[in-house]
């Protein structure tokens, strides 16, 4: 089979793919305190009203709102100090009419108060009286019962991604497990005659696996499994062999191709033979990553990615990272980090044609610059001596000197 | 020691504690493979050429440039095919005048070959014979000897945070083991007399810690390692001699103090009993986040984090953060997430103070919007229904409806 090329744009692309792949994972019950970066797998509610107690919000003195209406530093209100909350113990004294209690923020407002006058407008007469210089409202300084969440609200739909702030609010709550998803695990084969492990000495005509690498942890940082194997050569029999075997053990299966044309149509056709629907997408209006392949087999997506460095990045972060969020059942994955920067020189590029350049960002004076470090696209270098990928749009005749572009940062 | 302010900005804050603190972390050697979020050692030098053989970087033949010069449709330049170069071996054809070998993308050029044409650009006469309708300049479509890095090259300083693209090309040039800085320790301790931990039921008067745990996920996303430990009351003995050992035991101390100005004001004192320098900022123009600690004691830095949540996370991001990095070794830390949005409303504030405002973002036809959560600072479902933090610049007094504001993504 010919290496055919139907092109599509970018967005397309992921359209066409996303309207086939669907979350596949099961869930597992882990500990609150380790669920960074995992995605609850069902909705969580509150059990408990948070504060459990009305709690003040500043230091000060408990008091019955009404009590202090009118108070003035002129003509103050005088009130009886009856005790001291102490931080951590139930609140043992009741606040009666033109009766106080020292509180600390934090702390639990007594039976018979409903407010809170701030230390600062306050002053000592003796040590059981206190001047209020200023009035409080009903509820003021104080946190009622349940006003951070209430019983039985929803605190995480199913689908979200737990952040720090999460976590705290679990614990908060005495959530101390929480069902999340499995990880997805990503099969990632590399295939090409000329290809050896990096642990070789490359004999003339051969180069280290690079792409096994890079993909592993772009895959780990998505919040996946990666599982990798041996290189396998430019065999049909090998590959298809090696790539079913690998979709049985994945949720996802990446193949990484070899960089000349007869083993990308070569992948294909392994693709192709694995299982319907097959290949969705062969061939991005993208640069660098124009020969990439989508494809779903059995609900599970497979990709045919690039042999050079900087496409394969390129189409991993358009395409696989978004399905491995997909997959991972996380209903709003994170954006990736984007900077706007100004370009110090022109970027030809081509209308009907998503450009991602390699870019080294410069802070200066009037903000951020961004030059392009030229080179091969297939230089690894080119990837480590970058900041980002500036992107040209699908609509644009390239960018202008001082024209603003987005970078995309790794 | 009453609690005292001499608050100073933001910026002003770090560049003082920046002032104080520098790398401290020993070497070890991993490997590469398992470096990613690490950070380099020592300088990284290339010792082979990359590539190690001139590659084709095209489909074709190898040619010598010079046999097609003039060549066009009308009048192409015939050539007699001597071989075809096998992917992963050595190119075994010796190119001669008026000769040409096929070549797929990646392969070996033969010795005598200088360019390789375009297979597009060429078409079949005979099993042996090509005509080539375009000429190739010399070396075009291929990738010379070290073209991609050379013998001796720096490929990293030391102090790099490696990324997915770094350990591809640590593999391509087989360093497959890297010294690396060991990761900061960052010891936590929450104080508090009203704090119990989240597997207990709280009586009346008490709340679950929640500090603890984002402050835990929060460094290790900072790339360090959280040393936590159980919850110390608010009794000046015991604090002192938790955080002495828990600095003993790492780089870095945070202590979440309780929520009071009596239980901050002991935080104080017991940090400033440590050691040298002692306290460098207490109290910061920000808010949340005023009553923030900044101390040094034997270079390593100590930190007093306000007891409520989002008060924390601000303090932490702004802080600590940048200085596990800076403890870390890593010259240029990765920038955090940010966005520009449109606010859908006025955003008070006072000039002279950062404020940073959780917002709600939500993306619409004519771009993003910001809302405000609006609630106590102190509630940790504020953080939880919010996208990000908006900031209202120091000189800025307030923001209005439909101004462009920077929010910090978590």
């Amino acid at each position: 089979m010919p290496e055919f090329f139907n092109v599509v744009t970018p967005s397309e692309a992921w359209r066409i793919l996303d309207a086939h792949i669907k979350p596949l994972m099961g869930m597992e019950r882990i500990k609150s305190g380790e669920a960074v970066g995992r995605i609850t797998a069902e909705t969580i509610y509150s059990l408990e009203n948070l504060p459990a107690f009305p709690r003040a919000t500043m230091d000060g003195y408990a008091v019955r709102a009404k009590d202090t209406y009118g108070a003035s530093e002129g003509l103050p209100a005088y009130l009886r100090v009856v005790g001291e909350i102490e931080m951590g113990h139930p609140a043992m004294v009741i606040i009666r009419p033109a009766e106080a209690a020292r509180v600390h923020t934090g702390g639990m407002l007594p039976q018979g108060a409903d407010a809170v006058v701030m230390v600062e407008n306050t002053q000592s007469v003796d040590v059981s009286t206190i001047e209020v210089v200023r009035p409080v409202a009903l509820g003021e300084n104080v946190l009622r019962i349940g006003e951070d969440t209430k019983v039985g609200e929803v605190l995480f739909e199913a689908g979200h991604l737990l952040r720090p702030q999460d976590i705290g609010g679990l614990m908060a709550l005495g959530l101390t497990g929480i069902n999340v998803f499995l990880r997805p695990r990503v099969s990632i084969i590399s295939t090409g005659d000329e290809i050896v492990s990096p642990e070789r000495v490359p004999m003339p005509g051969q180069v280290r696996d690079i792409n096994t690498y890079t993909t592993t942890a772009l895959t780990q940082q998505a919040g996946a499994i990666a599982l990798t194997q041996s290189i396998v050569p430019d065999d049909y029999a090998q590959l298809k062999e090696a790539a079913f075997s690998a979709l049985g053990r994945a949720e996802i299966l990446v193949i990484s191709a070899g960089s000349s044309v007869s083993t990308r149509d070569m992948t294909a056709t392994v693709i192709e033979s694995l299982g319907k629907p097959g290949i969705l997408v062969h061939g991005v209006s993208l640069r660098p990553g124009k020969p990439t392949i989508l494809a779903v087999v059995n609900e599970r997506p497979v990709f045919g990615l690039p042999g050079n460095p900087v496409s394969s990045m390129v189409a991993f972060d358009l395409f696989v990272k978004p399905a491995i969020y997909k997959v991972a059942g996380c209903k709003a994955p994170p954006p990736s980090p984007k900077v706007v920067a100004r370009l110090t020189h022109n970027l030809p590029s081509t209308t009907g044609r998503e450009d991602y350049v390699p870019v080294k960002l410069e802070r200066r004076g009037d903000g951020l610059w961004a030059t392009a470090v030229f080179g091969e696209s297939n230089l690894i270098t080119l990837l480590i001596r970058s900041d980002g990928l500036a992107k040209v749009p699908l609509d644009k005749h390239g960018l202008t000197e001082g024209e603003s572009v987005s970078v995309g940062l790794f």
